[in-house]
């Protein structure tokens, strides 16, 4: 099975950048956007829960009414596809149980052999206020943003991940009040603007020394 | 530039899973490791504050000592390297100059052009209790855990992250306590051990209808 090497790997997180300006004629091919989709669907979570959703915006329009609350940062209208990442707001034991029937539909197991793993995670959520269930959520959320802009990288499809952006109203927006999910944060995702002048700047970041620790 | 295509890249995901079994007489080679950690230290992270360290635990007396805060899970001391991924506790504007003096030396730009961006970077932190930076810095780290993930599976190096563990022993074991930085996640890295039947099962996860909207 084809893999990058380590210094391949480097070169494409050396090429990725949070691209400001985008190339608004060019769109990602429908084949490579369900190969991303799958890659979001694919993204690990604590329990393997994936407390989410994700909402792909494309529709011109939609994104033009985000704008004003994406501080006016034009990668949400100039690029191909405007992921939208949103974290569930609570975790119920309806939600637990909808996991396990998942995980019995699956793997074809029947349901008493995951009682371990049932109280497992009913006593680690059992421990928990609603805020810190939903900043568990929140935290998974950004898993998948992190694979998200690796999986682009690696492909050649560059993303700029959006904290700037006003969560409640993209939910209005996006018609989220009510469904149990939340906004966490944006990734504009499409091609590079030839002109854009920010993916020729060096890359800061401080040193191995600096970061990272060896014990 | 070398790519994956989409296709490998899902292979890719499709081969990686929560490892339970590491073959722990296989490390990974010190060239392998170094651009895994430098996969970590070019995370891209909200202003490029980078509010992260992280710990790499080789020395097996001390992955023994993690073991016990660590629900026991093997993973720990059997991986070739546990990376122990901490957040930033605080954001001073200390630590906002800190990054705007990198910038400055890295891009070779003076301190005075980055006025806006330092104005905006500190209107983002005065609106945010303690709470919520260091939150927000949590997310950050999960960030790094999402792009870990996926640059071990393109690579063809197994890792298990680890969210099961005790924090705050953690944090004193590895001496953390004082340091500014607090234990957020775990995540084992190597090989998986040929013995481990997880490998084979089939990946649960939702269904892309259950979890992607389009509009």
């Amino acid at each position: 099975m084809d893999t990058l090497s380590p210094e391949q790997l480097i070169s494409r997180l050396q090429w990725r950048y949070a691209t400001k300006e985008f190339d608004s004629q060019r769109k990602i091919p429908t084949d490579d956007w369900e190969k991303i989709e799958k890659s979001l669907v694919l993204t690990p979570s604590s329990f393997g829960l994936q407390p989410w959703k994700f909402i792909t915006v494309t529709d011109q329009a939609t994104k033009e009414s985000l704008l004003e609350h994406s501080w006016h940062q034009r990668q949400v209208t100039d690029c191909s596809h405007m992921v939208v990442l949103c974290a569930k707001d609570t975790m119920d034991p309806a939600d637990i149980e909808a996991w396990l029937d998942r995980l019995c539909t699956v793997r074809n197991v029947s349901r008493d052999t995951l009682e371990g793993y049932a109280g497992m995670m009913t006593g680690f959520f059992s421990n928990m206020s609603p805020e810190q269930t939903s900043a568990w959520a929140k935290n998974q959320v950004y898993i998948a943003l992190g694979q998200l802009m690796t999986a682009a990288a690696v492909i050649g499809v560059d993303a700029c991940p959006m904290e700037g952006i006003v969560p409640a109203e993209y939910d209005r927006l996006l018609g989220l009040d009510g469904s149990g999910f939340s906004t966490s944060v944006g990734c504009a995702m499409g091609y590079r603007s030839a002109g854009d002048k920010y993916a020729d700047l060096p890359k800061v970041r401080y040193s191995s020394s600096q970061v990272i620790e060896n014990c």
